[in-house]
Order: structure tokens, then C-alpha cells, then sequence
């Protein structure tokens, strides 16, 4: 009653009435994750005594935000990106044994339906500025024993730093394709030298990197992600050992040393070299064996 | 170098090179909201050990609250009041002196250019069905003068529990008005005695309350921003004494109990209770002084 003098009510009284509102939740494992979400939320605002007007300029943020997706752009995934939240869970999710070939994004650019290429096949035809480069190597038990039938699923940006769904001709696959290893558990993949890119910057995501006086830039890379059957699937990249921008950082936060690739240069004509792979006039090779921890 | 052995990055790593990261923002107070942010973001997912099946849902679940809003639906607003965290900020924003009137949340349904009404004018009218309330009381300040010329903003639900802009007629202001202090600080207001309702569930917050088996129940309840020059405006609510609903919770942890109102039933030309206001038939009324601490 308004004549009543009563306690006021604090901030901790707030936090303890939401958890005690969610005990209910039959879902256990939603139960422990929604409890854990409302006290790190609350305990954010209370440790930086957020004002009113900071909340509000947050759920603006948010909203915008959620009103950049769409079917080719995901705003969170970059938001979760580029605050370092994906590396987090990643590594949460795929701690490896020793040997094992260490995962990083995903990333906002994977497209299903990539063409499936023979080994050597070229993925890269779009690109016709770009240095030729032979990606090959094994795909391997974590005891070295090759795994046969392994399938990479490979994407990267073209050499002007532009995944295809950035293009003009976006509803075209460019720059994907998936390939097989061999009974040895070999593969060879012709692509062009990836080149370092900035993420999307004209959202939010952005405006977030400017205000802290962050660069977009990502390293250059590949992107795979590499299955087989009885094996942990793991979604990696491999990075251009001599691309600067590895010493300048990744707005994502991706970069692991056992990813970083040599690329060895080889003059036209250096078939041992291109391992069968069709190439043209001068090219690179990385060399990179991928190694899968048995499914658990 | 893949071929060289090298310490697995943790997900601690990440967390420090994200600090880091940001350590440039020009802005301090950006700079120590966005740092924590960080801290409170990667130790949630950390302590629940976020599954990136997980992480996706709610990179789902956020971007549906995005586009659930639009220029009369603000769902991350309707998320952060679910979680407490608006009652949260609210609490530290507006630590009040004692005796004045506490603040609880503004909710998403404040409109801008509600109508001006004299002393006891009905802001009700639209509402045919419900039944005439008088709420009426001074302003004051902490030490008890009456604050002249206050102003009071004034929304609500109409009797069915609908805000105007959930109704098809919502480009019509309803159910809303403001009303200013006389010489005295008084003021008195004709409405329409207010009920429970649901908040609007057909979006991702609605999900959330029922996965977590959380009713999405706000006790009746009446909006008010009252300010004065000199003085912090405060944003508050009136609830009635007899809802039941104030057993059963508020679905926005939004209920106070100084900020709980005995209504009283008076018969029919009852002119001394009505105040002034023009009331047909049986009405109820509302007594409650709000007051006002001086502006810092």
C-alpha cells in the first residue's frame, strides 16, 4: 500500500525473483543455461552501473542488429565473431587430443551444394586474376593411419578478398568445392591464393569495430570443414604463413599457430610439384595433412 | 607452422586477446562497458560449457527478436523486461532518496502526443466497457511541499487488457493522457479501472516464457511518467490493491509494494470522491501523492 513504509527493493531482490521464475523449466539443460544467462546479464549491468540510456542504445543495437540478417548476411554470427564468443564455444566444443588438426570459425560464408571436383579438380576458374595454388596433402588418424573417402568441404574468398555471395552474381557458386581422399587418404585441391578481407562493415557489427578503434581485417585463408565416417568432423582454416596481417591480428580471433601454412612458390611446368593438378604458368603449394580424432 | 608442435589455444586465450583488443576505444566509458561485456559473456558460456548447437539456437532466437520489432513492437525491450534486467537498470539508474516514489519499468507501449486534459477530464472514453476510476493525489517534494504545475503522463490497457496499439483502430491514441499539478499540486484523473494481461507472446519471448513454463501475466497496473522542472522525473506504475495477479507475479518483476493502491467503490453522484471528474454511475477511486526528489 502507497502508506506504508516498506524496504525498497534492490537490484539483487530483481535477479533472485528471475532465477526463482525459471526453476520451473522442465528442460534441465535450459534450466542450468537460462539461470546462468539472467545472473552474468544482471551482474553486467550492475558491475558497469549501466544508465538507462546505455541500455537503451543496446536494444537499438540489438534490433538493428537482427534487422541486418537476411539470407545471405548474418549479423549475429559476425557480432558473436567479432567479440570473440565463437572461439570461445569452438574451443569448448572441440577440445582435441593431442595431434588432432585444431578447429576455428565457421563463419558466415559456408553455402550448401559446393560441385564435387576429382582430385586436382579446380575450384577456382571464377578467380582469373588469382595465383594458382595446389592445396594437397593426407587426412589422417590421430595414430597416422590415413582415412580413405574422407570428404573436405572447401570455400574461401576469390583474390580481390570477396566471398561469391558478396557479388553480383552472388546466386552462383564460385570458389567451393568438395573433394574426396584417395585409398592412401590423399587429396589435391586447385584454388587461387587467398587474399586478407575486411568483414562486413556497413551494420552494426561495424559501427562496433569503429567506436573501438578495431580493424575488420581477417588473415588470408581457406576454409574447410573435413568428415569421415567414425571420425570427429572438424571446421578449420588454413592461413598464408606470409600474409602480414597475421602480425596485425584477426577481428575474429581465429588464428591458431598449427594452422599457419607455408605457401612454396614453383615455376610453370613443375609437374611433381602440381601432384596432377591442371595449373597454368607459375604456381603455389601448401602442404597440410588434416588429422581426425575418432567419434566418441 | 603445421609442422611445428605447438600449445593448443584455450578458450582463456581468447578472452584475453579480445580485451585487448578493445583496450584503444577512445571512449572510456565504452571502453569499460565493452570490457566487461566481454568478460561476463565469454564466463557465461564458459560456465555452462555452450554447445555450438546451443550457440546457434540463440544466434536464432536473437535475430527472430530483431525482426519481431518493428515502429509498434519492441521485442528485445519485452526480452529485457522478462529477464529483469530492465528492473535491474532501472534500480540502479534511479536510486531514490527515501520516501520518494520508486520507479519501475516504461514498457513498450508509451506513446509520444498523448492528449492534454484539465483537472478530473476523462482519458477513458474510448473504453466503453470498463468501469470509471478517479486516481487523484499531489506531487510533492521529499520534504512534503506541493509541487506546482508537475506534469503527468499518464497510459494504460483498456479494460480487456489491450494497449491502442495492439487494437486495429491503433493509429488512434487511446486510452492515454497527460494532466498537470494546480497551485496545490494536486492533480485528478478520470480513467477506467485497469486489468491483467498478457504481454504479446506470438514472438520469441512468448517462446521463451513457455519453454521455461513461465506465465506472461503483468498484474493490472496503470503508467505514469510524472516530472517538474528541478526535479528527477520519475517513470512508475500504479497497481491495484484487489488483482490477484500480484500473487501469482508480474511476468517483468515490475511490482513494488510502495507502489501497490487500495481502489474504492463508491456509489453513483458521489460528488465528494469524484473530485471534479465527471463520472455516470458507480465508480472507483484511487488515492496516491507521488513524490519527486530534486533534480542532482
Amino acid at each position: 500500500m502507497a502508506t506504508v513504509a516498506s524496504r525498497q527493493t534492490t537490484e539483487d531482490d530483481i535477479t533472485n525473483a528471475v532465477v526463482k521464475s525459471i526453476q520451473g523449466t522442465p528442460d534441465a539443460r535450459l534450466r542450468e543455461i537460462m539461470t546462468s544467462l539472467v545472473k552474468h546479464l544482471h551482474a553486467f549491468a550492475k558491475d558497469v552501473q549501466l544508465t538507462e540510456a546505455e541500455w537503451f542504445e543496446a536494444v537499438k543495437f540489438l534490433t538493428a542488429t537482427g534487422q541486418k540478417c537476411d539470407n545471405i548476411r548474418q549479423e549475429f554470427i559476425l557480432l558473436s565473431d567479432t567479440l570473440g564468443l565463437s572461439m570461445v564455444v569452438d574451443l569448448i566444443s572441440h577440445r582435441k587430443q593431442a595431434g588432432a588438426t585444431e578447429s576455428t570459425v565457421f563463419g558466415p560464408f559456408h553455402r550448401e551444394g559446393a560441385p564435387r571436383f576429382p582430385a586436382g579438380g579446380d575450384m577456382g576458374t571464377a578467380d582469373t586474376k588469382g595465383t594458382p595454388l595446389v592445396i594437397a596433402g593426407r587426412v589422417l588418424d590421430t595414430a597416422g593411419k590415413p582415412i580413405a573417402g574422407a570428404e573436405l568441404d572447401v570455400w574461401q574468398s576469390n583474390s580481390e578478398g570477396f566471398y561469391d555471395s558478396q557479388l553480383d552474381t552472388r546466386d552462383t557458386l564460385q570458389m567451393r568445392g568438395k573433394y574426396t581422399t584417395d585409398a592412401d587418404g590423399r587429396y589435391v585441391i586447385l584454388t587461387r591464393r587467398p587474399v586478407k578481407y575486411p568483414i562486413p562493415t556497413d551494420g552494426p557489427v561495424g559501427a562496433m569495430l569503429n567506436a573501438t578503434k578495431r580493424h575488420p581485417i581477417r588473415p588470408a585463408h581457406v576454409h574447410f570443414v573435413v568428415a569421415a565416417q567414425g571420425y570427429d568432423p572438424v571446421t578449420t582454416h588454413i592461413f598464408d604463413y606470409d600474409d602480414p596481417q597475421l602480425r596485425e591480428g584477426d577481428t575474429v580471433f581465429g588464428v591458431k599457430e598449427s594452422l599457419i601454412v607455408k605457401f612454396h612458390e614453383h615455376a610453370a611446368g613443375d609437374a611433381a610439384a602440381a601432384k596432377g593438378a591442371k595449373v597454368n604458368g607459375p604456381f603455389l603449394t601448401a602442404d597440410f595433412d588434416f588429422v581426425l580424432q575418432a567419434a566418441k
